[in-house]
């Protein structure tokens, strides 16, 4: 009798991977366009863009990676594993849409120290569904057990998304000028930034509780579901709304956010109290004796989509999408600098 | 004196992706063609697709993610960070080929408990000169800095690509037939798949000395470079091979890949004997009394890419690539099922 090494017994579990595909199948097949030629398991998956390239004049497809970052700690602390597949899906579209890209197929990758069948399908679901929303395929995805590489239990989550837009509706920034308006589609949370910080402050906290200052338990509110701004910005240029620029407030908030897409030698004024701050953000503040400067440099602060637009299109914008357009700053010469006025006194 | 809470005190260091991004921006603009209409460091990348689909009739693009495994944990133990990156992008490449496609662009996405700005650059330094051997656009990626989630010295690096065939162009398999001829391409080592059982097997040895079995050493055997068998592969279709499938094998081994692109009840018959084996497997198979089968079932085995083609083009496709295209098998009619004869005794 000699002992022996299977593949199992060294810590991944092949079958568990399969019983994972099994169980999110129906819900990738139901992203499925007729522009998919492949299917599910294929080594490639395969998107046929005859019909999508002959009804453009200029096609340029635009791409984007990323991941919801330790949001997924979060899930793990609540056990809760379908929305974090709903919040790559939708960060990834809301990157691509700051070009003027719709969304054309997404494929998710998900990685643990140990696969769990139910988790992972409950992951994929989530980010299936997304898809669906958006008009989406969901068109590939990785499953990968790698013992060693996460913490037990932790779980890592990235999406990759491939969309498309014709040349002269491209958004590039170009045509900002000073005096333009900036609006912001509000954020409803932290969306997939900043959860290093709001975990290590909100740690010792009951997180499944309602929250007198939230209305919510932390938990809840810590998972609020990454919006996706594709539709509200469709309605406000079919609305003839001169979209100059757009701003996916994401890791290194406003300021470092919406410099990327300023001409050379422009900045922006923000006034603080023009838009609704979700209260998980003073919570974090409070809890962690965080500096407001370092909390917007951090979080999105509640400004989910920045849109730069001349000021005479603004009434045009909040009448197209009522309450849910703030102006909450305007272009300035200002070498690339954001500033950002009731900052609020360092705490 | 209140004590503050910063990004940097709760574990992520922006400066430091800041710093990796500056590092590796040359690397990465070398790879740029003039398809690609946007910098490093916007939100999404902007890839022409103008004179790409001008020039073809019908046009699929093929989308594949994945992961380089615990291979990271290889390059961990020795240092050695510039290979890594070669690996997932010829197995990206490698997975969308089997479709007959081409690569346009790659994604890349580095994570890690704490980063380092040396060491993503050396990685993301290494995809960027396999894209630039492959044609491939490095057009985006992300730098993640997840404390909690990854273990300490822990790296996970994913891929993503999408490519181009003509639909005319399409390998499907599914014209493949009994008495077809199964050919390999030589893996050189484990490529991107098993090393978690590698590793776990030959972990108590040491990896920087010679070994007399495998003419390098084991950190060296287990790096070796996956290769990209684009350009092989073209060389056969230049050369009239009518290439009817192609098995890119990887986890899962021959045993699971070859039946993705066999037409219903066809099987394989692939004789042992009849390729290279890479030394570095029968290494792993003693040290941990691996069953053969097994063995099969995990790793490559020597068999980097299978292409399918009828028994009458073996001769061209063998004097096309001299020394490197190695008879293999046979397509049989057995249900799906791959055999493998002279497997070897159970050990």
């Amino acid at each position: 009798m000699t002992e022996k090494t299977s593949y199992a017994a060294a810590g991944v579990d092949i079958a568990e991977g399969q019983r994972a595909l099994d169980l999110m199948k129906q819900a990738v097949s139901a992203t499925y366009t007729p522009e998919v030629l492949s299917e599910t398991g294929s080594f490639g998956g395969l998107f046929d863009a005859l019909s999508l390239f002959s009804s453009m004049s200029h096609p340029v497809l635009v791409a984007s990676t990323d991941g919801v970052g330790t949001k997924t700690k979060v899930a793990a602390r609540l056990d809760r594993w379908d929305t974090i597949g709903h919040d790559i899906v939708n960060h990834c579209i809301d990157d691509i849409l700051v070009q003027g890209a719709r969304p054309l197929f997404f494929l998710d990758y998900v990685a643990t120290a140990h696969l769990d069948a139910g988790q992972i399908a409950a992951i994929v679901g989530g980010a299936a569904t997304a898809c669906c929303e958006a008009g989406c395929v969901l068109i590939g995805g990785e499953t990968a057990e790698m013992p060693g590489v996460y913490a037990p239990g932790a779980v890592d989550l990235v999406g990759t998304i491939v969309g498309v837009v014709d040349h002269d509706q491209l958004i590039t920034g170009e045509t900002i000028q000073p005096g333009d308006a900036i609006l912001a589609l509000p954020a409803v949370g932290l969306h997939t930034n900043g959860f290093t910080l709001a975990r290590s402050v909100l740690n010792d906290l009951d997180w499944q509780s309602p929250h007198s200052d939230l209305g919510q338990s932390i938990g809840e509110a810590l998972l609020a579901i990454h919006p996706s701004y594709l539709k509200p910005v469709q309605s406000l240029r079919t609305a003839g709304v001169n979209v100059r620029g757009l701003a996916h407030i994401t890791g290194g908030g406003v300021y470092d956010n919406l410099p990327r897409i300023l001409p050379g030698g422009l900045g922006a004024t923000i006034r603080r109290g023009t838009w609704p701050e979700p209260p998980i953000f003073d919570l974090i503040r409070q809890r962690g004796k965080i500096d407001p400067r370092e909390m917007f440099h951090v979080f999105n602060m509640g400004l989910g989509m920045l849109v730069v637009v001349p000021p005479g299109d603004v009434s045009t914008a909040q009448s197209t999408l009522p309450g849910t357009v703030h102006l909450v700053g305007q272009i300035v010469d200002n070498q690339g600098i954001v500033e950002i006025q009731n900052l609020g006194k360092d705490s």
